[in-house]
């Protein structure tokens, strides 16, 4: 059945499996010390155009969330993010069972602003009894963001000067970064956000990879004993090869960025369909997410015909339902769609 | 260069890639809630005669430790298990990260006797202040274990009564189960250690898979909102269905026993020729893992032509190195390590 | 200096302090299994009229909230309370600390609505995806609240009907429990607590004890290997007799709500004298809590001659200060805060 | 009934009783921070000869050992000790509960050796694959030990410089340091205590306190942000003050010491009654524990009369029984066992 359900519901893009295919017989070391990770962090490296970056492969989103929060904080601290954050809502409870408090403030899409940070931090440290609280230690962004959103550079910018200013780290979550970078809404590089944040993730499960996300530390910062700490965590591969290798796969010839825009061409075409058709928009994302309003009657047919996610119920006749293009969303799939609308 | 370092050094056996590529563009639910994954369970249940059994697929095999005994275990609970275990010695502390004692106990070759866990428990009854103590929850054991050696079906049915004596789970690590199964020292079969265990995990790192394990609750005992502690550990794949399709492949017409067997024919070979060239080791296992004892001169030419790891130094001048096959170890390979000795 | 800064600046209630000297020299079985502890939990089981409750001693309100929590939910579960709840704001991440997720809600004075509850519970479970997040499994209210809010009898039956709707525990922090029960401003009888909650705890630090607070569970309730889990979270007493003495000391004659009693009478005075002489209140609160608008200069000009506690700023020229008063406040301390005034 | 059960079952020693007393209608500021802290603390700095160090009190052993380790260790290290230290048997798995492994190593008496510490550090380090083990970070030891054992000058000045050797800290229970100090069998003093350690604390519970224990950190080397780490453990005192004046007794005119005199030479005179008498001793301890061997029938006709604790079966017709003295053990005492031996 024709599927806009989400990013990740395919196996890998054709040529990480051919690499994977022509490697598999080799016999490497393990935990990531071998030759594809190597070039796969030097590719990482160039196109972050951080040379003091350091890299480590891990294998989802929400284990590169805990692992990198864990370790870039102190136990007395917590970590700011909007409250629709991922590791707010969608983890499980993963970061508190590190130990460690989410300290969520509101925001329109998920869009972190500097100034209600610095509100935050302000108010925390104005306090007299703050030793009793939990000291804000990291500021958390997704980019692109839950609901679509992206950040500008002028915004990361600001973060990071409030973060200077509080002590804090600066975090990206890059699960849809691809699409973040492609969607010609941002005026944001990956250079921008290697040289903006202490550490960030390049995300390769929403990305055309079978699993696996690149964490980058960006400023020679990686946490004390962190292969020990990944391991403590349970989040250690084995094979770890295979990450370098699809890593490795989408930074050669810019397949990382062309997967992105790919999604987002893709994109573009799925909300000319419903536009056309005169539906209307819940949310007006930039990005490979598309929050579509529908009748419940329109959204009972759509779903025989096609896979997507139910994302709110607006009123008793109305629904936001959610469309997301990838890697694997071809032309053929837009031709069908557009015979269903 | 010739490789016997480990069982996991190479990528997946062909017929797993083959599967992986054939299925590569199909379009599925998340989170191991596909068709591939059912499919792969059933088999298993098939495998183990246990129709009660619960499945999920984890990736590795320190994640599935704790997660697995993290959630069998109440907050008041250690582990017992062999000093020279996995959890005891080669987890980076992951049991006690989430709040556990690891309650080692001293053993020949890392197993553990019914007798020992009996007085231990014992012992740990009698004392009245035994609720200022940690609790004896669960029993891990591993099979084959670390040091090569093997359960007979005896003494699982001893660890068994004792468990059932002091109201502890039996855990079994199946990292090396295929070769534990399949080497001819022991009378267990897969369906023994359904019966016998509360859980187990059926080791694919180390048996031909890219990644996973499955562990397996014998007893329809998932713990309560399994999959939201999997969650909270950071340890569930987006993409599940690929641990489904490796599984299901493992599954299919034998093709696990028959990697364990094809490992141990190769074992077998490895071991005739040291013993040919008049070699002792160091341990008589029966399993992939052969423990030679060599002087320093032989290793150091050894390791120009041909990668194992170092075991221990036993005096000045002998020196124990292990050497393990698995699937991807050829004939070709016994015949060039033919040559080297 | 005259102080009204807190409720827990003073030693213990001379009726106390006498029957520590009386029983000083005693020799007990320790760790709270004495006659002491026993006379003081049937004491408070006939004034809760609770004969199922268990009841353990603990040490101070973050350890007994701690202890409580953590041993009342589940690994999936996260507590609910209102935003400005101890536990969420001056605990440093307490329970975060013990891997459970504080859910926090907006109110107004503390005091958390049940409508408000069911419409977050509702919106959970109506979420298809709520197995990748946090449980909502104890609600945590206070009583008084941090901000002077009591609950009336029909708030809490309501938070009951919600709780058992959902599944959840009803917990109350009483750490000023006698000030919420004597104020005269809530028709809630500690009997109504009992009955109505699943634990509660009956504050002794500010209420006239040394230290120490009695964790209350009413349904028979109390977590499996409670002891253990005591000791494993650093809580236990050795000398567990201490808080017997002073628990049975404050419910001998009614002590427990005659300090209550005596601190809302001096409350009232206090109240009185800022009232008579023009000043605002900045929360009209009905408890032994005092918020008091003051301009700065008066607020110099007082902190000369008595110690308080700075609220909040107000606007440039106006503060919020807290008086407390206690079983420690004298009618001499009314007078001399009347010629300061 | 006659009691020599353990050092922590009367009341606190009158001269602390009387402070209390004497301060107890006093308001200070709370959380310790008062003047009967800083004098405490400074009397402490004294008798230790440390003017460096940094001082916090707590309030029982298990929690000042907790927190102690916990905020002293990375979270990839664990802590080295005796396997019959009390971290490792008696507090439930207080220090697992905060991630921390125990490393335990065998000993004769809880006598640490500073050779077996380098050795297991050594082969830690020689192990190639140690960044996939936990890290020792600090080397826990008892002064006096659980058993009764006392170390000498040289044997901390091993320790430390084992320590020193690999980086780790060095700490010192002092549940019963002033038994450890004063029994004459020991030439290590508080001052080279406080000299060889990183910190030690020097227990009150069992030495005339109501409760409390005074951490001491000996090098300027308070772990960052404490008191937020404090009051995370929910192990802050609200009225801080009653541990300082407690310690504050405690370090006037000696009186610690004087109580440390006292147990021991009531010790002494237990001994000599019970040798006198021909009775063995099941260990030669020079503390105030006293372990004697008496036959079944003996222990029954004592256990009429005397309060006391079982401590080890040694053979069908003989049983290891344990007398301990403290302040509360009066020439009275002595002369009641007389006559009931």
């Amino acid at each position: 059945m024709l599927s806009f359900v989400n990013d990740y519901s395919a196996g890998a893009h054709p040529k990480i499996m051919e690499r994977l295919m022509a490697t598999n017989l080799e016999k490497t070391v393990g935990y990531g010390e071998d030759q594809y990770c190597e070039a796969a962090k030097e590719k990482i490296r160039l196109a972050c155009e951080c040379q003091d970056a350091q890299i480590y492969f891990l294998q989802g989103g929400t284990q590169t969330n805990q692992v990198a929060i864990d370790t870039m904080l102190d136990p007395t601290e917590g970590v700011i993010c909007a409250a629709t954050g991922h590791i707010n809502v969608h983890e499980a409870g993963a970061i508190e069972f590190t130990g460690h408090k989410v300290l969520a403030l509101p925001t329109d899409n998920g869009i972190l602003k500097a100034s209600q940070v610095r509100e935050f931090c302000k108010g925390f440290y104005a306090d007299e009894s703050h030793d009793h609280e939990v000291f804000p230690g990291l500021v958390y962004i997704t980019h692109a963001t839950e609901l679509g959103g992206v950040y500008q550079k002028h915004e990361l910018e600001e973060l990071r000067a409030v973060c200077d200013e509080y002590n804090m780290s600066l975090y990206l979550d890059g699960a849809r970064l691809a699409c973040g970078l492609m969607c010609g809404a941002s005026d944001v590089t990956l250079s921008d956000i290697a040289r903006l944040t202490d550490a960030f993730y390049i995300g390769g499960t929403k990305c055309g990879a079978l699993y696996g996300e690149a964490l980058v530390f960006t400023k020679n910062n990686m946490p004390k004993r962190f292969v020990t700490r990944v391991k403590q965590h349970g989040a250690m591969s084995a094979k770890g090869r295979l990450l370098g290798i699809q890593f490795d796969t989408l930074f050669t010839d810019g397949l990382y960025f062309e997967i992105g825009r790919h999604a987002m061409e893709m994109a573009g075409k799925v909300k000319k369909l419903f536009a056309d058709k005169g539906y209307k928009f819940f949310i007006e994302s930039p990005t490979n997410q598309i929050y579509i309003i529908v009748d419940k009657q329109k959204k009972e047919e759509l779903s025989e015909k096609v896979v997507f996610s139910f994302w709110e119920n607006i009123d008793d006749d109305h629904t936001a339902i959610r469309f997301v293009t990838d890697w694997a969303t071809t032309e053929r799939d837009i031709e069908e769609l557009e015979k269903l609308l």
